[in-house]
């Protein structure tokens, strides 16, 4: 099921979701998300993913056909687990995880009645919990995600015509994206988080707030689909925060960039200064064992000295956080939030990205992604920070 | 909450959905899933839609600010509903519906306790029922698409350049949609169903089997989202099915074409010509009270006339079905699949998709979407249906 040369990778994957479940006193977990089936197998398939405290994990699988390996199984019920287990000779998991933030209620009662256990427990929050610190393999694909989002990057100015539409940017944005690569999925975590590749932010609509837990809103095309671009002419006068996905692999970057159209009023570019300043007091202070809640403090501490609290990550509405961790969905853990009781920890990788909201102007800022090394981060996506003139 | 002008639209809805809650003998449904709040709102919103079973409906809305009526009510946690209920003079739902196949079963859990009923509905399933008949203005939206749908697949010939990948083709066609308003998103009901814009299928690449329910599969440019193109280079002799989504407005139109590059195999114009006697034959049938079951056998009586029983919808994989409610999702009711016991309504939206696989070749086949009349069908994607050279 797993490639020889990957087996090291997905073991360390394992390894620790293993001590997680003995450290909760579980018995196994029973994985179908698809995002969760990926990372424990490097695969979508359409089945599930057994993985017991002590031993080897079984892959049940219902479609597709072809998948061979000693413990891949195939079913058509999920009701045959629980007979194969016993005759692949693993005893029956009386304390399971389940996935109870992302199966359906009737989907998790389905499987809880497949094993009855006596207890249960919220693999959900154990496979975000085990996401955070990311293996080598990950890292790599993080890096090239980084790379190509770099390029892409490169490419908006030519993208820009005078007299054209966010949207009509935004699409020519996304048509260089798949050129790249782009997958074009781009997956958050939680019911509703509906997003399209991105979001590109032009003067007034930056301040449209989103019903969700995203940065910054935008009122969307369409009322379906409340967020990012909707329509506004780009013309003098204009910031226009890019904030495209870097789904160039799984392990999605997130970048954020201005443009500019014609001249910005002053206040534009003396905010975006202030951007740069909280990423690079943030920065100063990101480390393992640096707290969450410290770096979301510090961030705030550098906006109000310069005052622009009000305008801080929106206006009508203010996020209250400035980063977050990213994966192979695009709010992982940690979370940059004042409540906060993480730290961080070697391998986290995270965007931060200290935005201001300028009523009539847009949105200015930037956001990287970030690698926590031993003793500090690594910036991954490298690409010019300044405001961009487009012409 | 509702426009005045559109109130009569979502009346109907509402009336639908109680008679529903009578005939169930429940008191309210309370839906918080983003296409079903849509559906009874005309809006996406964070937070909730309560309908009791007489009277009016309350909008519960966290998230954004700014709504206004005389029944909408600012929470910021569902907890509040109970009390905020009570004060406007509702009972206490005893018997409650919620939605068990879309809210994950930490959400029920909170969301039940929130009103602790004696007794509990799925929500989900009556939504999906309730949502098989189209109002006037849900059909006036899906012409729209319809009409739009047409006028992107006249420029598919266009995106087309001898040597460019599957992938490529797609990416220039996805910028003609997005041109032409292309919402982006392309929502499906049930768990893991994640596609991108719709699917290019070509050559080899066709017979790669879906893990999931969609018609046919594809292996997709990654393993973390396995359907669609693969990065197969077009070339002579391959047909290519373009089934890109109509998602011009939030009703998404489905309908495929084939596209030839240089001249195809003589079997590849036959079925071709099997795929549009058997949309015939079916629509020759499709009236209110027809039995989808029947619609279905009917299908593959002129398929197994044909001798293409072994292509039908796949090879490796074959779909049971030759078509499916289409709506806010791709995938809604009804389904035309032998064990379907549903007949067609009036209003019924349905996209019918008799398709072949040829190995080696492609696949080819025709989808178009059809409303449900009073005395038979009509065809919503008015495009022709033969097989499209390119050049």
């Amino acid at each position: 099921m797993i490639p020889e040369q990957l087996r090291g990778d997905f073991e360390l994957r394992w390894n620790r979701l293993q001590a997680a479940l003995r450290e909760n006193d579980m018995d196994a977990c029973l994985l179908t998300d698809s995002v969760n089936i990926y990372y424990t197998t490097g695969k979508v398939y359409n089945g599930y993913f057994y993985l017991p405290a002590e031993g080897e994990p079984c892959f049940f699988v219902k479609r597709p056909t072809g998948y061979e390996g000693e413990r891949v199984r195939y079913i058509r019920k999920p009701e045959e687990m629980a007979d194969q287990l016993l005759a692949m000779g693993y005893a029956k998991p009386g304390r399971l995880m389940l996935e109870a933030d992302e199966l359906s209620y009737n989907d998790y009662l389905r499987l809880r009645a497949v094993f009855d256990p006596v207890a249960e427990g919220n693999a959900s929050r154990m496979l975000r919990w085990a996401r955070r610190e990311k293996t080598p393999l990950e890292i790599e694909l993080f890096r090239r995600s980084a790379k190509i989002h770099a390029e892409v990057y490169k490419e908006v100015p030519a993208c820009f015509r005078k007299g054209m539409t966010d949207v009509e940017f935004q699409a020519e944005i996304e048509l260089r994206m798949r050129r790249h690569g782009s997958i074009g999925l781009f997956r958050a975590y939680g019911s509703n988080m509906d997003i399209f590749m991105g979001s590109v932010l032009a003067g007034e609509n930056a301040e449209a707030p989103s019903p969700f837990d995203f940065a910054l809103g935008g009122a969307g095309v369409d009322a379906s689909c409340p967020i990012g671009a909707n329509g506004t002419v780009l013309r003098d006068g204009m910031a226009i925060l890019v904030d495209m996905a870097g789904n160039y692999t799984p392990y999605i970057t997130d970048m954020s960039r201005v443009f500019a159209v014609g001249k910005l009023p002053d206040e534009a570019y003396r905010a975006h200064e202030v951007a740069l300043r909280v990423q690079e007091a943030v920065v100063a202070m990101a480390r393992p064992g640096a707290a969450c809640a410290d770096l979301y403090a510090e961030a705030l501490r550098v906006v109000n000295e310069a005052g622009l609290g009000t305008n801080f990550m929106g206006t009508k509405w203010q996020a209250k956080f400035v980063g977050h961790g990213i994966g192979l969905q695009i709010n992982e853990l940690p979370v940059l939030t004042p409540r906060s009781k993480e730290t961080l920890l070697p391998n986290m990788v995270f965007a931060l990205e200290p935005k201001f909201v300028l009523p009539g102007v847009g949105a200015v800022g930037v956001e990287n992604s970030f690698l926590v090394t031993s003793d500090g981060v690594e910036k991954l996506t490298v690409f010019p920070e300044e405001i961009i003139q487009l012409k």
